[in-house]
């Protein structure tokens, strides 16, 4: 019955989601209620709320259409997308609440507006780890990578509270500057493993089109409109509410000055003197990741506007110089090169953010503790997304999964149902 | 002088939308005030404005685009709904404003922030209705089918007000599951009045493209993004300003399920095992229709969810199953499937509606005539929406208004100016 | 090295760029300071960032993709706006600071959220001025433009302010008609400036194509959608807070007309009484311009209606009719027709502003001052935009800045790595 040139889903993704789902609905019914909400100030609710809805168009439609450059993918990067992060969603709603309530030693898992944002974070870190194998796997294997990246998230962040004992107040996320550390390696370890040898290097509709470029850049749009709101979704919650016109400031000069530099980059490391869409639209963005780290330390506007044009610069020339390198060196093939675009900056952020967090502390012990602090966490945190990416990866190996054949990769022909092509335009 | 493949428009769409405009310009020159704002809240104004924009987009961008996946009807689609939509918006504020300085008893009509909400509500469900006869009717007969529509929600409102003595506080809207109904049912009779027997059961227009697909996705995405906006709209003039968190998450959690439902369901049947992006697109939405009666009655998180699971069940199945059903038995076609996407979500949450507050009320006296007073709300709505909308179909049935051709049916080219084509890519 | 057919930009457009960025970062190293928010109020934080998310989009999507209707331009037309604004937002930011920083004689230049809505305002003006040489201009030139056109521009709003000494209260921009005024007729004068007399009357790649006629309306939907926030922009900062809600109403139903209007008029005037895409993308946002510069004065919403209708009108008739004459004439090519979608409605709204404020005052000395006053600030900024837009076209029109080929004009393949085309769709 299934058609020759893909393996049909009817029998997987069904079951799996509909498991899912379900599981989730009973969690859900004994464990989840809303939390009363009558005492909370007005204007920290409408702020949310502000914020909430902006995160929430980045992770439901700004990864999904960052995506659509894949010229014959534009359906699965972003119905999948959504497919993903709908489940993504629930799952850290149930994961965070676990440990949230066992810290305050309540029986129920209480939700509120700020318990949406934070699992959409976590949903975030699993988007960006989703591109790395983006066009390479199926629903049901995306389905199963979300789940484990997000406890693997999760976990990462309860480890680090609870080794490192600091102020948490409330909340479970460190940075967000985290998010894409742990996911970019994540995604990279997967799709190393899931590396198909017999697959051309470069594959036929591995490119961007002329209309699949302009979706991609309204979806890079919203995320880089919107990424000032990402940065400052933990500032209210780490008790510096002072300080947020400095996040929001500090985010957008960076982004800024990411746009401008990416541009020039792509031209100047170019041999024709072009530009190169999909290398614009990754690095744009690295500003406001690298600056993530930082805002929350308050310097001053052109030390964010330096962070954000040395991360743009790194991704820039990374993903001319070294994205094949990985491929070919590495067997590693990175669709929207996530190691460049998130892991890259991320971690140029953390350093930034550690420098700038020594130069105000006076007092050399205090000086040297956070240091090791600080670094440990990153080893933590690269360390634990190395090797659940790698045990990601040999799980979604299993063929009972059936993955795609190699020419239906990056085809939305392999998952939807298309009318007969048109004859005449 | 008009070409011979569309009828022109020139000498009936400007004079009816000139004489429309100008009309609107002169009752509100001597009916309409700006309220007086000084004694508002501060708060208060900003997160209505907060709402009022993501309503905004989502009924001048989300309805218009949702409706572009016909491969060569994108203009048309995006076009007109902003076309129907401005005159639905300015007539709804006129009826509105009628009604409620009638019970109050001013001599003016003082529109606010608020009055524009309700006036978009009700150019919701104009949208809901022409969902249904996108593609085969004229500018013309929008504009006429809008106008009637608009009347017959707000009179529709107005009677169910006025005969069960419902607390108003100063909102003639009763509930957003109503307007998806009547919008529904309105749309479906006028299609089947306007059937067009000569046309072939399938289009060849009537179809998915690689792009419309993608712009049609947008669009989905801006409603089913800001629907928890949509369903809150009411729930700050209904007094109970402490379940606006309930309100907001239950939505947020519906959709979430009615996404992974619909991408499931879609898959399963399908006898390839295969997505169909229109099924998808337009399931997604039916969580929100379908909780949308009962986010105010605060129930838990889980009843959300098995609310959202089963209208995206119903949704895609109905879509799948029984829409070409609809169009060999009784001659119905339901071009964006309004009867399964809008009308049937909303009478499942209507029926929800009811056995949530049943199961709150204690006193079997007042339980009953609660369940009477229910269930006659949904039977005047569902009577008066179909015998209007046979009254509206038989008026655009009239030659008068030159209703295109059978083979100009989804397609731009009857009605907007197109350069050549290109010769090449 | 170059390829034959467009001159690489490899060795300007790098060193341009990263000089221009260098030196911002250097000034914003001296000379700015993030503000100390801890005084300011809640609910004017909240408000502020609201709109600023709203111009946001404005600026950075609405406009470029406003521009997408160009058939083979898209990829040019979003990521260039994106270039241009994000210079011309640290540039204005600078300027704008200096001013007001010599204006209450600090030594520092303190920015905070407003700062940013300014700037972007500022670059807004860029844009509009952009849109009459979209196409025909490389990045190069257009970032040399941009830094001058801002320049002229926060230079003009700087000379109204000394010479008429208006209330200013810690605000520079005196009027967003304004924006619409100066970037409009700088622009064309720019063009003018430009013309290529070699080329074609209508070049073959200058027109609208199925779907970038659909990106184009998203862009002009965004525009459109979010207006009423950029007329609010000013309104909080000229001390007359409850006025907002006129602001809002007003502007949004002048744009409700307008659109109506716009589609209405595009059919009339048009023989075979069909639509013009692009005329009505462009005439809708007619009535938001002309009405800006009345919302404050809280005019009756029929006033702001009727702005709206006779701005449209203008609009549509003098972009079918006048556009053309105006090339054929005057060799003024206007790609984006700004000086009948910008220019003119801005000036109508100037006079209908000129109007309202006269019929509201009782004393006639006061009346008649006004009215000279009024007038001579519009004489100003039309003199000052008019020859800053010819110096800018005689700067433009040097070689050294590598104009691009007749033949490579509104081409992406001029500034773009493409993939090889497809051989199959």
């Amino acid at each position: 019955m299934a058609p020759k040139y893909a393996p049909s889903l009817r029998a997987r993704l069904p079951p799996v989601a509909f498991l899912l789902q379900t599981t989730f609905i009973v969690i859900f019914t004994f464990c989840v209620e809303i939390e009363d909400s009558r005492n909370e100030k007005e204007e920290v609710f409408i702020y949310t709320y502000a914020k909430f809805q902006d995160i929430h168009v980045m992770v439901f439609l700004g990864f999904g259409f960052l995506a659509t450059f894949l010229v014959r993918y534009g359906f699965s990067s972003s119905a999948f997308n959504v497919l993903v992060a709908a489940m993504a969603v629930q799952w850290a709603t149930i994961l965070n609440g676990i440990l949230m309530s066992q810290h305050f030693g309540d029986s129920k898992i209480h939700i509120n507006l700020k318990s949406l944002v934070d699992a959409e974070l976590c949903a975030a870190s699993a988007l960006v780890a989703m591109g790395a194998i983006n066009g390479k796997t199926n629903p049901v294997q995306l389905l199963i990578f979300t789940l484990i990246e997000v406890t693997g998230f999760v976990l990462n962040q309860w480890l680090i509270q609870t080794l490192f004992k600091r102020p948490i107040q409330m909340h479970w996320l460190y940075s967000t500057t985290l998010i894409n550390i742990f996911g970019g390696l994540f995604g990279l370890m997967t799709t190393r493993v899931l590396f198909r040898s017999k697959m051309e290097p470069k594959h036929e509709k591995e490119k961007v089109g002329r209309t699949s470029g302009l979706f991609a850049m309204f979806g890079t749009l919203f995320l880089w409109m919107f990424w000032p709101s990402l940065n400052s979704a933990l500032e209210s919650n780490i008790g510096r509410s002072e300080k947020r016109i400095s996040v929001l400031c500090n985010t957008y000069l960076s982004l800024a000055v990411s746009a401008v530099t990416a541009m020039a980059f792509s031209v100047l490391s170019s041999s024709k003197g072009k530009m190169n869409l999909v290398h614009i639209q990754s690095s744009m963005l690295a500003g406001g990741i690298a600056v993530g780290g930082t805002v929350t330390l308050a310097p001053a506007p052109w030390v964010a506007m330096t962070i954000g044009f040395c991360a743009s610069l790194l991704s820039t020339l990374g993903f001319r110089y070294l994205k094949d390198h990985m491929l070919f060196a590495f067997d590693c093939h990175d669709t929207n090169g996530v190691l460049f675009v998130h892991a890259v900056p991320g971690i140029l952020g953390w350093f930034a953010q550690l420098i700038l967090s020594l130069a105000s502390i006076s007092h050399s012990t205090i000086a040297v503790r956070f240091a090791v602090h600080h670094i440990c966490i990153l080893l933590i945190t690269v360390s634990m997304s190395l090797v659940m990416g790698v045990i990601t990866g040999l799980i979604l190996k299993w063929k009972f999964w059936k993955p795609q054949l190699d020419r239906n990769c990056y085809d939305d022909q392999a998952f939807w149902e298309f009318p007969h092509l048109l004859t005449h335009k």
